[in-house]
């Protein structure tokens, strides 16, 4: 009898209505005949609700209560979920993080899972019943309640999947799958059928939210295949996999963009050991994720370095160059928020030559002009001037025949 | 250094400001240098928020899963109390029932507590630490998370605090004491000091609300002293304690009343073994708690017999009630919700005779007929016309001399 792994989030069990649909669906899978074990998120806006009560009582609240208290919203909601699943006649019983020993280190507010003991879970299921665990939870060696950080349901989800070792884990959120790009920006974006957990990963670290980068990196580690699908539609979605040979043939697989970075430069650096350090370092530790960084080649002893950061650090960014700056005599800070970074993705570039080559070319003919580069073996991204945005994802998908051709024609 | 163990119930702590309140009277105790242990229900209307949700997935809910879900209001008070507490630089660990081991039996929405593991507690105590305990919840051996029923947060103060042989378990609650009689009917009302046990508990049966009679047995059994005071004043409120020789020169410690329940008789009953068992079986089974039973003398094989039953559940009984009357060619049931039973209670009714030919004489006195008595070693239970409430109680209180002097003059 197969077993499988089915994860709801906040909007799909966001309220008593729609907690019964799931419960419907729940249901129709192990009808016939499959054991099921369903991770669920707090209802929606619930977590937030628990995060103002945390802010009002105390703004930098001890990461240990705080986790002690958002991981409610999960405990309710597979309650309330059992409770729908056996008044429509279906055994369940819900599994806090303790229960079924969801092992996790001890970094409260954004844990990571060691390990989960199948033997409870298995025992639930093999009683007959649907086994409904809280996403986002889990225990620490002293019995301390942790939670995973900000979408750790879908990481909740594939490790209690690779746990069990169950034939599929299908996220179900609120689109029907992954697409070649963004369909508000392409009309004949296509769904993908199957993409491999490096693409993946890939496209969820460029901003797609549909899955989050950790359960991406564990279901990869661990090998369980992930069918990304709606909650609403009862349509085939998304499988994500181990990359199979045949994926190779296609040369890219989806194109991505973000406009959600700003461009710093510094002009004329001293070229010389630790300088990048010196700046990177302080940027580090103030939680500032740099993107791309460009250093161009040396001229009389100084160079100029270029980089990326979200927007919405960049005044914090500024506010800590300042002084490596000074002290480096570095004359100029250049600021540009009105970028954009477009990538395309596939595993195919590995093996296929003047991909990058296509790409340049692309854009060249479209007249936007190319400002940073960075590529990785199975991704290229290019920072462009926003206002290109739309024109480069729509020539890139239409150049590497990404497109739906019924929806062209 | 001693141990206090402290309890508040959900309207001290119905907000966060309430929420910070608590704190700061915490914060004075653990600053004398007192090991410290707080129980905290959930916030004010938070439990009735979650039992709606739960009715309004299913009318009749799994209890496992009602109490994954109502168990939640105290997990969110006892974070925001250890936040509160932190943040005024006293350290503080909250509790959950699985983590220091509230073992209860697996009866859910009503588990009974079968001991504490006082080791994590005294760990959390002997770091320094204010430990923030849940109440009302525990966990059974199988690691389901179990409640105690209403009230409960009470009995999880005591047994708490006989885990950790603590000198002192003080409820904070609304009102600042136990009384002789309710103030509201005698402006001369007296704060008990100090009162046993066993009085307490007749007097928590018979409908005083402030402290839950479980939690009374569970003190008198591991003798542990409780101290019933207020939230919201800083005055001593009443100790409850062991039986001490002192108290018995006390003939009457209180005056107790209860206007919710209607007397029933059944007229020419069959005066043979096994009518009584026929009749009061099936209003047991309905879960109809039968309080004081009267049966007179028998005449020519037939008896009259009469019970008082909680006023909500007279029509049910009366409903219950018939088929068997009807076979037992019972003539009349007749009913009576005009009616009240007015208690007077007092260890000292052990050694002393004829309390209860006073409490006759001083009813008589004021021209109120006696309908049923019930009595108890320390307890003397009277049926009137429910017109005759206050006076009786005033005339019972003054007689007695339960009054204070100074609000007398």
């Amino acid at each position: 009898m197969g077993c499988v792994v089915q994860k709801y989030g906040g909007t799909s069990v966001g309220s008593v209505d729609r907690i019964r649909h799931v419960a419907q669906r729940v249901a129709k899978t192990w009808k016939a005949g499959r054991q099921v074990a369903v991770i669920v998120s707090a209802m929606a806006g619930e977590t937030n609700r628990l995060i103002d009560l945390v802010h009002e009582v105390s703004p930098e609240p001890s990461e240990r209560e705080y986790d002690v208290i958002v991981s409610t919203g999960e405990q309710v909601s597979i309650g309330l979920l059992s409770i729908a699943l056996q008044d429509m006649g279906v055994p369940a019983e819900s599994c806090l993080g303790f229960q079924i020993k969801v092992m996790t280190d001890s970094a409260h507010s954004k844990a990571r899972i060691l390990d989960i003991d199948p033997s409870r879970l298995k025992s639930v299921l093999d009683q007959g019943k649907v086994a409904v665990v809280a996403g986002f939870q889990g225990v620490d060696d002293n019995g301390n309640v942790t939670t995973l950080g900000r979408g750790g349901s879908d990481l909740s989800a594939v490790a209690v999947a690779a746990a069990l070792k169950a034939e599929v884990c299908e996220i179900y959120t609120d689109v029907d799958g992954v697409y070649t790009t963004d369909p508000n920006m392409c009309v004949n974006a296509r769904k993908i059928e199957k993409i491999s957990y490096e693409e993946m990963l890939e496209m969820a670290s460029l901003g797609a939210k549909v899955l989050q980068t950790r359960s991406v990196e564990f279901a990869m580690k661990h090998d369980v295949p992930i069918h990304v699908l709606s909650s609403f539609r009862e349509v085939s979605g998304t499988y994500v996999v181990k990359e199979e040979p045949s994926m190779e043939k296609v040369l890219v697989t989806s194109v991505a963009y973000n406009k959600d970075e700003a461009k710093v430069s510094l002009r004329r650096v001293p070229d010389r050991p630790g300088v990048a350090a010196k700046i990177f370092n302080p940027l580090a530790s103030a939680n500032i994720v740099v993107d791309m960084i460009i250093q161009n080649i040396s001229r009389e002893g100084f160079t100029d370095l270029t980089f990326t950061v979200p927007k919405g650090d960049l005044k914090k960014a500024i506010d800590i160059l300042q002084p490596t700056a000074e002290e480096l005599e570095v004359p100029e800070i250049v600021t540009d928020e009105k970028v954009s970074k477009i990538s395309i993705i596939g595993v195919g570039m590995k093996t296929h030559a003047g991909v990058a080559a296509k790409m340049f070319q692309v854009l060249f003919d479209e007249g936007i002009n190319i400002e940073m580069i960075s590529t990785s073996e199975i991704k290229i991204s290019c920072v462009i001037k926003s206002k290109y945005t739309e024109l480069a994802v729509r020539a890139l998908h239409d150049a590497f025949e990404l497109g739906d051709e019924e929806a062209e024609a």
